[in-house]
Formats: C-alpha cells, sequence, structure tokens
C-alpha cells in the first residue's frame, strides 16, 4: 500500500493531482491495497485440489458450461454435487466422460486421486436412510485425495454393531458422524475416539425429528469433547472439511 | 342412569312432573349419570398410593393446611414435592415430623413403605448435574412402594461407565434416563435394555440445549423402541409412571 | 475382562509380547471385555418378541431380502411397518403369505400369537383422523402377544362418549391415548385410569397445530400423573412400549 | 366529504385557491373527511363503560396523573390494572381513596357497578396457580358491570370436580377457562357448554410448558367449536371480551 | 332435538308411549355408532343449532353416510365444511340435493334459516386471498342463523378502504376480522369497534409469514381490548363463535 | 395521477367543468370496485408511482380485469409481480401488450420510465440461486424510474468478487444486498458502504436455513450500521424502498 | 475525518509537509490499537459521521479509553449508546463535560450539529413504553444532523390519535415506526406515507410478544410498500438508517 | 497415562512387579468413585491429554475433592473450566497453587506444556464482547499443547481490520472463528483460509439475535467450505476440536 499512497501523495506535490482527486483515491485504499487481491490465486497454488460445482438449482446446460470453461483452466479432477439422476443424464449427453454416482448424487469429471492424507477417514451412518448423506461425504473425501473407511447403519440403539468396529474407530485419523432422529451416534463416537469427530445431523426421521432439528440440536450439544458439527444433510461440508484435517501436515512441508 | 331416567320419566307419566322440567332434568344426564360420581372413590380404594402434594407455587401456610386436611382423612404418607429448602424449612415449624430431602426438594410425613413392586427401578443420569432431577424420581418411586436402584453420572461420552453397570439395566422392571444436553442416554440404555425405559429430559446445559429442549426432541425421535418420554425436568413424573408399571401385576391380583 | 489382560500381562513377563503391543491391547480393553458382547444373543434370548422391519425409506427389494434373512434364522412372527400400499403390492409379488393391514400400514409374515399379558392394552383417540396411527398401535401390540380393546372418536369435545367407555378404561392395564389438534385426550384419560397411559400426539389438524407440535406440548405438560410420550404419530412405539408394560411380570416370572 | 371537497372546488372555481393549494388539500381528504373525528366521542358515548389505565411500565407519578386527569373529565369508575403491590402502596399515598385487589393486581376508583349485562359470566381455573390471572378477569368483568361465577382448581386431570359445577356451566353466558400446563380445560368446558367460551393459557408450568405456549396452542387447536382465545395470563383482556359479550344486547335496546 | 325428547316426553305424558319405550328411546339418544364415528346427537339437546360435519380427511362415502344417519334423525339443516370441490362432486352424486358453496368449501342439506340473532355479523378481509376463510366464516354464521354484512379486501395498508365502511363497523354485534401477512387488521377494527371482534388469521403470506404465524402473534397481542382469537384459517370457528355471541340473548329468554 | 386531479382542477378553474361534475368525477376516484378487490387509486394522488398489480393468488382473469380498469383511469405504466411463466401466457392472450420478464416474474404494460433519481440503485446477490428475486427487486426499481446496477453472485466466501465492485459500492446510493444461506452479505456491504443497505433475506439454502430464516436473522442482527431489512424473498418490496430513498429528494422539490 | 485528510493532502500539496511525512500520517490512520478494540477510523474518511461508542458490554474505564483516544484524532462530536445511568455516572466522572440523555441511555461529547438533511426525520411510538427506543433513534438521528419530530404513543388501537398527525406523515422525508406487541402501527403508516418507513419492533409486551418476536414477524409482513425492518430495541440503528436516507442527496452534491 | 500403564507394563517386563499387582492397578484404572462423579481415567489412556474437570454446576469443595483425586493419579497438568470468580477464589483457597485466569473462567494446575502441534491456532472475534469465550478456547488450546495466536475484534463490518491479519490467516493450521450478533466472521475467514474453520456462535447481542440463535443458524449456513459448528459460547470445545486438528500427525507418529 506505501507505494501506491505514496505515488497519489507525490502526485498531488507535484501538482498533477486535486487534492479532491487524491481523496477520492485514497478513500478506496483499505480494501484494494492489502496484498487481497492475490489471495484468490494464492488459495489455488496451496490447495491444489479438485474443483467443486454446487449443482443443485443450476441446469444442465449451467452445468455443461462452468464445467466446459473449468476444463479449460486446470487439469484437475472436476466433481458436481447434488446432481439428481435426471440431470446427471442430461449433462452426460454433453459430457459423455463424466462418471455419476447415483446415492452419492455427484458427477466427477476425471480420474479420483490417489490418497494423500495423514491417515484415514472413516464415515459412519446410524441408519440405511442415511446412506445417501454418507456417499456424499465419503466419495467426497476420496476425491480430494483421502483414504476412506466405511461403516453404515451401526447407530446406537444397537451398541454391539458400533463396537464390533473399535479398531477402526481407534485407528481413524477423522470420524464423519451421520445420524438422522436422535443424532446420539455423534456422542458416542465423540466419547470412544482421539481424534476430530464431524458430525452430520440428517433430516431422517418424521415428527419431533422437525426436519433434521433434533438431531441437528443434539449433536451442537454433546458431552463429547472433539466434535463438531455442519448443516443438516451437509455431506459434501464433512469430507471437505474432513479432508482438510487430513491433510494438515501438507500444508506445513510446503 | 336407566333408573334415574326412568323415575323421570315415571314422574312425568304420572303428572307429577312437567314436561318442561324433565326436559331439563334429561339435558344434563350425559354427565351426571354415567357411574362417573363414583370415580375418585374408586381410584382412592384402588391405588392406594401415597398422596402427594404440589408445593411449587404454594405458599408453606398453604402447604401446611392443605397437608393437615389430609391428615385427617388418611392415614398414608403424604408427600411434598418441588418444595425448596427456604419454603421446607417455614413447613418444618409446623410439621416438625416432616423429614426434608434436601437435593429432591421433597418432604415426607409418613414412613416410606415396604417395596411392594414386580421388580427393580434403576434410575441413571447422564451427568452429575442431572442428580436433583433423579432424586426426584427415585424418591418418589420409593415413596410410591418400589425398590429403586441409583447408578448417576454414567453418560455416553463415556460408554465404559455405563457398561460397567450392564447386569443392573438388564434386571431391571422398569428404567428411569434422565439426560440433559444431547439427551442420548436414553437412546443407548433403551437400545440396551428390554424393560420399558421412561426418558426424563433435564434443562442441564446451555447455548442450544435451549433449556432441555434439544434432550427433549432427541429422545423423543430415540432410535430404539420401548421408549417414552415425560416434561423437562419432571423427575416425580417419571418416578410416579415407573412405579405404576412396576405396580401392573398388583391391580390383576386384586 | 481380567483373565484376558492377565494373558496380555503375562506374555509381556514372558517375553512373547512387547510393551508397545501390550498397550495398544489394554487401550482396547474398555469397551471389548465388560460381557456386553453377549448382550444382543442375551436380548434375544430373554425377549423372545416378533421381529420387525422398519418399512419407511427401504424399497420393496430391500424389504424382501431382510424379510428372507430373518426367516432362515427364526420362526418367530415377522412384521413390517409404515410400509404403504404400493410398496406392499410390490412386497406381496415376493411374499404372497404376507397378511397386510392397509389402515395400519402393517404387513405380517406368521400368525398373530395369543395374548401372553398381564391385562389389557386399551387404544383410544380424540378423532376419526386418528385411526390409522392408531391401527398401527393396536396391530403393534397384538402381534407382541397382547389384547387389545379399541375405543375410537372419543375426543374431550364430546366428554360422554367418553365416559360411555369407563369401564374399560378402569379395567385396563396400560392405555395409548392417541389424539391431535390440542391432545387433551391424554390429560383426561390420565385423570380418570389408574394404569400407565401412553400418550400419542398426532399430525392431526392445521394451522398452530404445527404438525402435531400442539399435542406433543400439550401432552408433554399433562397436569395428570402417570402419562408419558412418544413421537408425534409413533403408533408402533406406543404398542412396543404398551407390550413391554403389559409383560413385566412376564420376565420376572422367568 | 362532499361538503369540503365541493367548498374546495367552488374556491378554485372562483379564483380564490390556486390549482396547487386545491391539490394539497384534496391529498389529505381520504383521512380527514371520513366523519372519523367523532369516533372517540362516539364511542365514549355508547360504551359508557369504566375507564382503564394499564399499570404495567408506568410509574406511580405517571398512574396518580392519568388518574387525577381522568377524574376531572369522568365520574366513570377508573381502574388501574397489573398493578404490583408495591406500585399500589406509592399510589395509594396519593389516592387514599382507592381499594386494591393485590391478588388481581388491580386498583380501583370509584364504586363497583350494579351488573348491567345479559347473565352470568363464569370463571374458571384449572389449578391455583392461576387464580391471580383469574381474578384479573373476574374482577374486570365486575366493574364493567357483570355479575361473576368463580371455580377454582377444576382442571381436567380430576375432572369429576369440574362436572360437579355443571349447572353453572350450563346456565351461563359466557365462560371463561383459565389453565396453563397442557390447556386442556378450555376443550372439555368447550365441549359441555353451550355458551362463548374464551379461553386464557397461563405461564404455569414448567419445562415443555414453554411459558403459556403449551396451553396457548392447545387452547388454538380446540376440537370443542365456540371456543377462542387471548394472550397468555391476559385476564384483563378476557374479562373485558366476556363483558362485550354479556352486554350484546343493550347496545341494542338503545 | 329438543323437539324431540319433548315429543317423547309427551307421548309419555299423554300416556301413548310407555316409560320402558321412551327410555329405549332416549338412551339410543347419545350415540349413533357408524363404526368410524361417534356422532353426538345429544350435543343437540342443548345446543338446537345447525349440525356441522368436517369433511376434511373423511371419505365421499363417509360423508354420505354421515349425512344419512343424521337426517334420519333430525329434519334441522346439516352443513360439510373443508369440503374440497372434488369431494362434493362425488358427494353430490348420492345426495343431489345438497347446495354446494366452492368458495368456502361447504356443502348445505336443507334450508338456510332465517337470522334469528341480536344483530348483524360483520365480516371483514385484509386481502382477497383471505376470501376462502371468510365466506366458510360468513356462510357457517348464516346457517346458524345469523344476518352477515361482508366487506373483503379493506386492509390497513389502504386505510380510508376500511374507513370506508364505518357505519358497518358501528353497528355490528361481532365483528370478524380475518388477515394474513401481519394481520393488523385486527387491532385497527378493534380499535374502533365497540362489539367483541373474533380475529381469524390466515395462512396468506410468504416467507415470515410462516404460515400464518406472524399474523396469529399480532392478533394474539392486539394492543386494542375486546379481541380474542380463533385457529389459522379456521373460518367455520370464527362463524360459529360469532353465532353464539350473537344469540346470546336467545338462551336466556326461553 | 395528480396530472389527473390537476386536469380536473384546472378544467373548474377555466370553467370548462363544473364544480358539481367535478366533485363526481373525484368522489369516484378513491374506489374501483370490481367485485373481488378495491383497487387503492388515491393512494396514487399522494405517490405518482407506476401501478402494481400483485400476482400472487389472482387468477388471469382477475389480473386482466384489474389491468384493464386501471388502463382507464390512467396512462401510467402498470406492473404485475409475482406472476409465474403458465399464468402469464394466460395474461398475454388478452393483454399482448405487456412484456413478460420470466425471471423477474414480471409483466409490464407501458413503457419503463426515464430515471428519475438521485443516483444509482445497486443489487448485490450473494449466489446465483438469488437472481429471481435480484430481478424482482431490480425490474421494480427500474419500472419506478431508477437507474440500476446489477453485480450477480458476489457471496462473501469469495471476497475478491466482491472488493472487485468496490467502486461501485462507494458510488451507489442505495444497495440492495440478497442473499440465502448465512445471509453475511448485507454486514459486509454495510461495512463497506456508506449509503443505506436494504438486506433482502432469500429462501435458497437447505436444513438449517430454515427457508431464509437463517439469514433473515443473520441480517437483522448485523453488526454494520445502516442495515435495513425486508421480508424472505421481498424483492419487490426492496425495489421500492430503494426507488423511494432514491427519491428523497424529488418530493422535496415540489 | 475527511478534513482530517484533506488538511494533510493540502499540506503536501503546498509543500508544508514532505511525502514521507504524510504516508506515515495515514498509514496510521485505519487503526488505533487499544488492546481491547480496533477503532476504525477510517470509516470516517468515507462517512464524515459524527463517531459513535456501542456502550454495552463495555466498562467505564473502556468508555472512557476510547473516548479520549478518538477526541485526539478528531473534533468530531462522540456519543456513548445503551449506557445505562450507573455506567454513565462512572464516565461523568473522567469525562464531566458529557451530556447524558437517560431516557435514550445516550451520553455525548461535543456538540449537537444543525440540521443538513433533505427534509424531517419523523418518529412515531405505539405506546408509551416504547419511548426508550424512541428516544434512542431521535437522539442518533439529531446528532448525526437531521431535523426530528416526536409524536408518541399514538398506537394504531386509537386511530384518530394517529391520524390527528396526518400533516407530519405526509410531509417526512422519512419515518421510524416503533412498536411492540402487534407491531401494526409499520402497516398503518406505510399505508398512509409516501416516504420510506423504518419499522422498529421493541419488546414490549409480554406473553405471546415473545420478546418483540410477534411485532417483528408482524413489520416484516406489512402489507404496506415502502417499509424496512431493524432488529428489535435497535433504536440507534433506525435513527442511522434514517440520517443516511436524509442525507441520499448531500453525497451527490459532493 | 500412556506413560503410566507403559511403566506397569515395563515393571512387568523387567520382573519388578508381579502380574497380580500389574493386573490389581490397571483395574483399577477406569473408574475411581467419588460418589457423586465417576471420572473417567481410562479416557487417558487413549488420549494422553490435560485432564479436565468441568466447573459449571460443581461446588468449591466437589472441584476440589475432584482435582485431589486426579493429582493422585497424575502428574499431568489439570484444569478448571467454567469457574466463575468466587468460585475459583474459594477453590484456590485449597490449592494455592492453581493459576487462575479471570476472563477465560478457567484454573489452572500443573504447567502449560510447550507447544507440540503441528503449526499455529489462530483464534479470531468480531467484538470486543466475545474474548471471554475466545479466552475460553486459547486457553484451552494452549494448555493441550498448542501455539496460539490472538486478534480479537477484527469483525466483518470493518473489513480491512480483519484482512490486516491475513498473513495470519494464511499460516494458521486451524482457524477459531468467534462471533455473536450475525455470525458473518465464519464465513469470511471460511472463504479466505485453506485451513479448518472451528466456528463459535457466541451469545452476544440482543432482540433477534435470540440468545446466539441467529449466529449459529448463520455459521451452520456459511456458504464457505471447510467450517464446522460448536455450541454456542462453547470455547472450550473450540479449543479442544482445535487441538486435536492441530495433532493429528502426532498420533500417527506413534
Amino acid at each position: 500500500m506505501d507505494t501506491e499512497v505514496k505515488q497519489i501523495l507525490e502526485a498531488v506535490q507535484s501538482g498533477t493531482l486535486s487534492v479532491e482527486e487524491a481523496l477520492l483515491k485514497i478513500k478506496k485504499e483499505p480494501f484494494l491495497d492489502l496484498g487481497f487481491a492475490n489471495i484468490d490465486f494464492h488459495r489455488k497454488v496451496r490447495q491444489g485440489v479438485a474443483e467443486v460445482i454446487y449443482g443443485a438449482g443450476k441446469t444442465p446446460e449451467q452445468i455443461v458450461a462452468i464445467a466446459n470453461a473449468m476444463r479449460e483452466k486446470t487439469a484437475d479432477t472436476i466433481f458436481i454435487t447434488r446432481m439428481v439422476s435426471e440431470k446427471a443424464q442430461e449433462v452426460l449427453k454433453e459430457l459423455p466422460q463424466m462418471s455419476y454416482h447415483e446415492t452419492a448424487r455427484i458427477g466427477i469429471l476425471g480420474e479420483i486421486p490417489k490418497p494423500s492424507g495423514v491417515g484415514k477417514v472413516l464415515v459412519l451412518t446410524g441408519g440405511t436412510s442415511d446412506i445417501p448423506v454418507a456417499e456424499e461425504a465419503a466419495l467426497t473425501a476420496e476425491i480430494l485425495g483421502n483414504e476412506v473407511v466405511r461403516h453404515y447403519d451401526v447407530g446406537v440403539a444397537g451398541l454391539h454393531r458400533l463396537l464390533a468396529h473399535i479398531d477402526d474407530i481407534m485407528e481413524a485419523t477423522v470420524i464423519i458422524a451421520i445420524a438422522g432422529m436422535e443424532g446420539a451416534l455423534a456422542s458416542v463416537v465423540g466419547g470412544m475416539a482421539d481424534c476430530p469427530v464431524i458430525a452430520v445431523p440428517t433430516s431422517v426421521g418424521y415428527g419431533a425429528a422437525f426436519e433434521g432439528m433434533a438431531a441437528l440440536l443434539s449433536m451442537l450439544n454433546s458431552c463429547a469433547s472433539g466434535v463438531s458439527v455442519v448443516n443438516i444433510d451437509n455431506g459434501f461440508g464433512a469430507g471437505y472439511m474432513a479432508s482438510q484435517i487430513n491433510h494438515v501436515t501438507k500444508k506445513q512441508g510446503e
């Protein structure tokens, strides 16, 4: 910022810039000249992650156009989330090389990279109805370069099912605990594990489940330490967060 | 009802009652003559339980007056719930024979009867802050003639603490699971036990616990079968319900 | 647990196990060796109940597969809840021996057993729109071995309709009170009965009924003792809880 | 309005008013000239009710000043609502002729008039904690010229207590049903009575009573016809509404 | 139905009916069991109003069956509320004499009686979208024997539209104020009128209207005295309550 | 419409119109009764803006009828909001001169006027899904005589996108900030700008977005000064408010 | 602060200040680190308003320290909001020149400037309890250079009180409508005025007012155009927004 | 505690401890029953962190007793959270070696260890009122072995304050973003950073902030990826989670 303001001041001093014009230029300083313009490029350089397109609320045409524009600028893997089957069929007509994962509602352009994280991401669900959210989380983590272990339908009402996987729980680097209804899975897993747990409430349930509100509140109030929460049904967010945790040292190594 | 209406009709027939008067009398029938007048007495005969006075919102004077009135009519044990320490001290001046249990906020006039239920009532809490509600439940159950087993601070974040009591869980006739925060205790216990579980959400917690709302919703959405819920902090209600369950066969034996 | 830890220690002592390996083994102890592994088997032996499949959110193919897997392992009656008519028609193609109860949305494989409980389960509804939930509760209780008495449309706005059944209310071992709108049925019945009352709020109503929220809150705040509540529209949960209460002595008798 | 606009137009025609001035005057017409200025006076003439001062949020000085100003303009009875005891003591120093009713939190200047309504106003409460709201309602109705019958603590958990007053319920012209907790009283009374029922939810209760929310929702969803609801704890509003209903024919007779 | 019981009594008085036969007739009165609904005929003894069938949640077959059963017992007008057009077409095939009012969603069997109330019921709406609820209220009031005046789309954002009807507001015996969105109509009318005002919030609006919640809360908090509220969209309830108020003296005159 | 009343007045002044005829013309102004809607023409006297018809909840026939009635009375531009495509196609059959803007769901009869405001209205959105609401706001402002600058998809998660438009933010007279999900755009823009900011929460998002509730609360709690909020998805309201702000001096100039 | 930067620039232009010294002076501008608060002086460059300190949650010592730091940098008026009386007394010991306005809870250091806005800001309240919020709004607007007109206690339940001020409503440049309870004032004023209306819900009321929630929802759903809303009780925000609207042309004039 | 068990094992290996003695020592590990709290020592076997005592809801005596029991078993640092100043003074009488941090409400027994994590934990707050929560988070992280960088009062309404710390944001391993009111800080930081962001809503604010609900919803709906949320005001939880993320590789290294 110094240089630029200095130049403005020198121009005022030399009379080539009026006081009024200089005042206007300086008014804009706080936002223009803190090195911020380079942030986005910076981010790209450091993260090197796959590119993501949020598919909900976009037409197939928009998705194809954005994907094509991205492919001109990068060789990275591109993936499209929240894309229901009908929409995917339309996109596939234009991008036949896309692989589509129906349960996860994710389309992928390019290869899923080799795992590059510290350890394993463990994805657990309370019931079978939580699987679509879990697949969104698991596939997101895989695309972002993580080894993923899945155990579904291990809810707390049948505790032995969960305890059967205690080795995986103990060995995980980060755990994604996905559950609807009362969402107790997060607390039980949080109490057993000694790694970060990302809790994902789902809208599974009825009545006083209030579209995931009960599970959300339950998870936010977890009596176990080391549990944090993302939005209801936000499998992508959990997978992304898990990947960031699992790559924490990567950044430091650069 | 027959007899009474018949008498009315006979009076009309005999001319001792006008049609208008008869019409008025019959209008009142649905509520007056279905054997209902005897219900309260009936209830007393069959239940034989201790008498309860709800102490919240009553002055010490009112409590003393009600208790004295009851004692003139019954030799049963009388107990006063939701009576804070200050109020109890005032009541004790007039009723020195009352025993006061501060944690449970309960005062008792008379003896705690011998257990008369089918089996044991097990009272569990998630944390130490839930103990006042638990004591209200446990003491209520004891006064109503139940053997009570207590295990406190066995929340799901330290699952082995709960598992350490698996024998008592398996042997209980009815379990009262008391927890604040995320209320996951009810689901975990409900999944382990094969007896009715009464869940009591407590107002323990802060922030998104919303004064017990999170635990309440969590318990209502329990993925375990055989769990039902009472109001937030309602230890008395849980103890009373547990006693009714534990005495189910008593009634049939009469 | 002693034995296993002892063996680990002996192996360390004898030099056949390194300290590091021993440390890892001991870390897993709290969950592996508290007798918990036997819980599920235990539960099966003691409960001997019919098997249930929660049909909502499962495809007809999944239901058939689960049912067939169960039938290979048990001769018990199997029932599928929350199965709408269209789904049932698909399942019936593969499992023609299934009997389907449309109002209750329940399919049954096998016989409904003879009543084995202490007494009678009484199922009451406030209105006619509550009947599907009531049938789910009643049929669940019957499949689990209970004698069930039904009285529907006996809401409190016409009190004499309810009072007409006062004998059944007095004789019941457990009552299921089902109502939407303001849910006052639970309190009135709770005040009349001297047995446990399980209240089921329903999503019947409109406007400020808020999909069952009004009835739920009303029932949780019941001024009558001996009332506990299950989730909105949860007929199955009420029937299951009622059965557990009605079989309380059975377990003790073994 | 005609006359005034006509005068404006005539002034324009005659040249004594410019078009611009006329335009401005006409702009204000819709609100100024619909006879509305006389409404307030009108209201006074027709209602002839006592004057009311809402005491909450006003200082003793403000209350005294307003009361004195009113007394200069009217000989009617004046009453002050929502005035807690401490405030009343201050007001009494300046207005020693005021009679103060502590339970109802109402102060009265002048006489309570003779009943002038069609029939009787019946005030019922579910519990003893509802009495302050009930007294506010009852006293308000009395001050406004109604005969009031009170029956307190007749909640639905002890139905025979309510049925004991069936004569008064049948004979009432309007009923005020006051209850906290689950608020079922309104529905039960609404189903028995054939007169308008005004339901008043109270903030009595705890936990899921949510400061009167449960009772409010319950009353709004009453399955009985002829029930309408006022704000939580709004005894004054119920008493005022009841008086208006009880004086319906008075107005027509004039 | 007074007439009916009176006729029975007169027959007994005159000796043309034996006491036993009369007893049997009267005993059958309170309930007429159709398997799915206990129709409350006894209520009519007390109230003498037209009969109402709540059409929502009932099949056309059920409506026809209930209506036919009613017609065998009474010559009164019968009306069916909350009956959408498709359902009405089905009912009309069996009951061609029914007149159907599509906007109000009400079907009527029999004549609309002459007005018998004290004065006029005024029905106001804030907007045009509130009209279906208003017609349900207005038609209900007419069927129950009231003269009704309607003024629609007179919301407070165009105050002069409301003020234009100030005469009708001043002359009404009872006013029904119907509005969605912010529901301010009730307060403004409540401040102008000197008769009871029944406020009906509607689910008209979007976003923070929360399906009528905003209007409901607004109306409950009305700063005007003499306003009470019914459930969201409950036109029938408002019309029924208005009729009860408008007939207050009738009952006393008997 | 000023023009119209002014013309009447001028005709009176010039003697070409009698006072009586003028009176009649002006009296007819405030109301034009179409049976279903009292169109408020008088408002135009004061405001002089284009006419708006709220299209939601109106049939195509009603829209055409209201539009035609308006056109007989005024030469101003008329626009219809919240008119979905299907409805617009029906209206176009009768009003082929209407131009329809599908994204904004607005139909326009007449010309969009030249900008007459103080400066520019800047419309910003957080994402692409907010564009329909933004177009409703922008087009509304344009029809009401404002120069509008649009920048869409400049949400705070990519701050540089927003900062790229800092010149437009600094130069705007009023800013409309539209965002769903967490609605943070309003606070960030409010902190940067020194002009009024109108925040519009949208129902974009899922789960804990609660149909716009999260964004609404966020915007109401903005830590930036100079931010006010309209209803969820209320693009029209924001555009209208912005126009009023942008024309503040206009009124004073008259 | 424009002046200050301008002076620096002028000094550079005239040669009395070197570029380096000027650069240093300007660099120090944006932040003044007091350890506990980064005071944003740079904002003033853009806005040129009086300085505000949000007093809630700050100790008297912190307030004094921030105020003194500000005074070293500027000669502008400084005002402290949300400062209760006790805190103000402490601050006055250190800053005796501060004038304190108790009702508005605002302290002022320096002169209230001459009005510099386009027209008048009109502040209206529904009741007397809303006055503290109104005074906060009004005084804020005055300090920021606006002429303010106040009319308090003009709620819609007594419409003539509001209509009595129709001239001020018609002449205002911007209106602040403040009300608790049902908040209808905003809609009624919005329908009458043709200038922007800023609605402020207050936490005045009880029961279903839910601490201002009812008024907030009501105002957000206003059926009148040209109404926007700020947070509950946010008088400062309304006054600030009003000032920005009233100065819209000022900025353009520079 | 790894050390402790390891020492036992090494003693067995070296023959200085018999198997039986070792078994007894290890068996005593998991539980230490103090009557009111089952302290979970076994957890330490897996996690090796400092010991934490949740101070809220515990008496000074209980805290001292638990702390002393812990100190007998471990040499690790012990810290007590949510301990207000008064309580801390009592505890200090018994444990004078405790250092007490008033803003963070944390007491520490033992040394704060050297940072052992991957990188730095950055703690940011929106305002000064958020500092207590921030200090709880920061101190927790420090006690658990993390280097912590603090920047407070950098809310989004003054964006340049936040941008001034862009280097720290870019270099952090994990960021804790703490804000009340609208909670927009999390989204803005989430969009700038390429590391995991833990968002902590605070109960700072008033009105529609609803005790932190607005910030909570805002953060859950963050449009930035890599943001997860803990309970309102849960500084400890955020610090703990951050530490786990910052030590992710540590565990793998073993």
